[in-house]
């Protein structure tokens, strides 16, 4: 779980920096699909990230306007202080957690109940399915998007095998 | 690990279904982002899941052509064919294999090493971020897009806890 959440904070991180060399009004520009722009697409990701994370906690969670936070700058200040609080709830993870149940009220009254491992695959799976929209839209800007690769960012440490030759 | 293959192959199979719907053309038009078209992207999904695990068990992998995949029927045929030995590796697969080396060669002449555990990451995060790409495609068309959830699909089941009132 750990090595997922790395991966996605170090790709969250290399499309703010993709972020800097496009013109504003490409990133707050409508698209189709997704939540409409790249920078509400960041700020979703921010926010449903930390969203799900205060409901496992059973802490209040509360809904941020994407109007207060209309620029990079922003985002990623909103990003810095969401982290350490997220941070600290993937590092504490185990196994044991896995099936235990989250009670999570719909808007038809209805209370859906997940398993907290849904959740955090939940969490995942979201900000690359967001980020797998963003490359779409990086080829409209015309600017090559953030590799989503998995491999070769140094996520797992390999095994050291001490070769016996004796 | 399991989770995330069951959570692809159940979204997988909700977009064979999704293109049902879709004309011919649709499926195949040239899109911005991405390898190109729909059924293309699903080809792409289908082969790279593939021919990783292939890599994994260090089995000959081949390029499939995707000029002779070209229909839906073709696809999920090709996709039947290849999913049980996927399976089977994921059904069998376990933590003292995620930092087992893999040596992937680069075009450069380089050997790139992975762990295990990242490549497997690797093949989950693929389907997803190609999936986003769908998402925003599906838009296009003029059609809802299958939802990313992770949650909400019965992929793991909850602890029940006895209750002991007495």
């Amino acid at each position: 779980m750990q090595t997922f959440f790395r991966y996605n904070w170090t790709v969250r991180e290399q499309w703010y920096q993709w972020c800097e060399d496009v013109m504003y009004d490409e990133l707050i520009r409508e698209r189709t699909g997704g939540v409409g722009s790249i920078l509400q697409t960041l700020f979703h990701i921010i926010d449903v990230e930390w969203s799900w994370i205060r409901i496992l906690q059973g802490k209040p969670d509360f809904q941020e306007d994407f109007e207060n936070y209309k620029t990079l700058d922003k985002l990623i200040e909103l990003d810095l202080k969401f982290r350490p609080e997220v941070e600290e709830f993937v590092e504490a993870w185990n196994e044991s957690m896995e099936k235990r149940p989250c009670y999570d009220p719909q808007p038809d009254g209805n209370v859906a109940i997940d398993a907290w491992g849904e959740v955090m695959r939940h969490v995942i799976a979201h900000q690359i399915h967001h980020m797998g929209q963003l490359s779409v839209w990086a080829r409209e800007v015309g600017k090559k998007p953030i590799s989503a690769n998995v491999i070769g960012k140094g996520l797992i440490k390999l095994e050291t095998k001490v070769e016996d030759n004796g």
